[in-house]
């Protein structure tokens, strides 16, 4: 197979957007591509600061150099979670986060939730009793309240993820095969800032896993490998299997799954604007994000239970 | 596995129902389940005439049987297709579906398609160039424009379809991955009349296909085993197959998945409540039936061609 622009010999073959490039070709169009839709969905500008939540994965660090190198203000964020997995997974993932941000002269800020909290996140899992004896429930919860809060107080004006086509696509048919209007109504590559909450913008949203692998291996980014341990099992690789098998069969499902959605909330011929029954929110007394309840919001809940247990030396 | 309501050996176990019945009681709880869904989704009444469109397979006999135990007044309506298929699929399909009238001396219409246009259902597919060489989309245009026929013009109130969960699921699980507004729009129990269409109603929607063959099986009603041979290897079938496969690891998520769509529906905090770019319909000059193009609809436009190639003797 050949490369589409040049006739060299193609490194890279996309059977669902019929294009296949060479190494040189293909490192031209990720950036190409992210900037379209960066515009396109009007995520922010080259005015705005942008912190990005970096994992040391593939698609985080992906998507750090792409918007480096498309001359975004761009710095990092690790939080370091404190999992270990029998593969000191947290230790791996922040050392290959900091090489490259020392490697490419960029800022990363590193928040420790042991440190700021007193346990790491497995232990605060289970002190809280939340998410069934997985810790994903509250690390989830602790990502977007860090990430929120870091935004806040460093002054960006805006958070980016690095979710790509198959995180979303997943999330979409979860979401879908539950009817959950609240999460149906919300998800897009841009949830607007409200009520003191970070806009968070997803510019990856388009691109398959595999591209974001394919971009990574050739521009030479050392990412972590390893799925975090918790991830095993979970509803949203059960549901990413399902959309591989579909797309196999049927190359682009899982692209217009995603994309009819997207063009279908915007359409304003399927979906309400907004749902008419979202909670009102409240400021949280302790950390001032806002909440669904009358009092501490739930990551504060977790923290002041915590506090009244021993931290593991 | 016991009877849940006699303790005698259970024949029937539903998972996705937590309810296990030996074979008296699944041969009531059968139309009990159908008479609180006839009346839940208000489908029709014991004072309306009811049209059953009768294939000769388990969904549409069971169907029939369970509304004339119900007391319902329910004529049975079989469509000639003049399907082959080397199975003779036709010809024993209406031979089943005549005994099963005779048996319990119903009234089953007959509408042979050859007779009444000259060419049965493969050769007029054939024909239109429709349908990418499967007579389906023929067949499908064909089945619904005759039952509208029939029902308008016997004066029957309304027109009952064997549809079960599994073809309700798979048919919204197919809308979904193309986000289709208009059919989402119109999926459900009942399409109320409109334009001179009559009502559209599917009593088994919520049942398993697994259930209607568990039903037609204990209540010794002689049906059609075969599949349609030109359904092989059909869109619908393998979102079957993949709904199927959810519904191993998650019993009840097929089930799911259909009845919380009707209630995002029903909320209206999901979906809009009509399609606001609906087309306008149409009479069409030949059939009187309501079409969205000014001339012909589709299935005169079919039978206008026919008109020019003769009969096969």
């Amino acid at each position: 197979m050949k490369c589409k622009k040049c006739g060299a010999k193609a490194s890279v073959n996309m059977r669902q957007h019929k294009l296949a490039l060479c190494k040189d070709h293909y490192l031209e169009w990720v950036p190409e591509q992210t900037e379209r839709f960066i515009k396109k969905y009007e995520m922010f500008t080259h005015h705005e600061k942008v912190l990005v939540a970096v994992s040391g994965g593939k698609d985080s660090l992906g998507l750090w150099d792409i918007l480096v190198r498309l001359g975004y203000q761009a710095d990092g964020l690790y939080l370091g979670l404190g999992i270990d997995g029998g593969i000191n997974y947290s230790h791996e993932s922040q050392r290959l986060a900091q090489k490259f941000a020392d490697e490419h002269n960029l800022k990363l800020h590193v928040v420790d939730i042991e440190q700021q909290y007193g346990h790491p996140i497995p232990m605060l899992a289970e002190i809280s009793h939340r998410g069934y004896g997985k810790p994903c429930a509250v690390c989830g919860l602790a990502k977007r309240h860090e990430m929120n809060r870091i935004a806040r107080d460093l002054g960006y004006d805006v958070l980016a993820t690095g979710h790509n086509l198959d995180d979303e696509a997943a999330v979409l048919f979860g979401n879908t095969l539950n009817w959950s209007s609240d999460y149906l109504l919300r998800q897009g590559p841009v949830l607007p800032s409200s009520d003191g909450l970070a806009r968070k913008v997803k510019p990856l949203c388009r691109f398959y896993e595999r591209e974001m692998t394919a971009y990574c291996i050739t521009r030479g980014i050392d990412y972590i490998y390893e799925e975090c341990p918790f991830a095993e099992g979970s509803q949203s690789i059960y549901y990413k299997e399902l959309l591989n098998q579909l797309e196999t069969t049927r190359p682009g499902a899982k692209l217009t799954f995603y994309l009819r959605f997207l063009e279908a909330r915007k359409s304003g011929n399927l979906f309400v604007q907004h749902n008419v029954e979202r909670a009102r929110l409240h400021s949280c007394p302790s950390c001032g994000q806002p909440t669904t309840t009358d009092d501490l919001c739930s990551f504060c809940r977790v923290i002041e239970k915590a506090k009244s247990v021993p931290a593991a030396s």
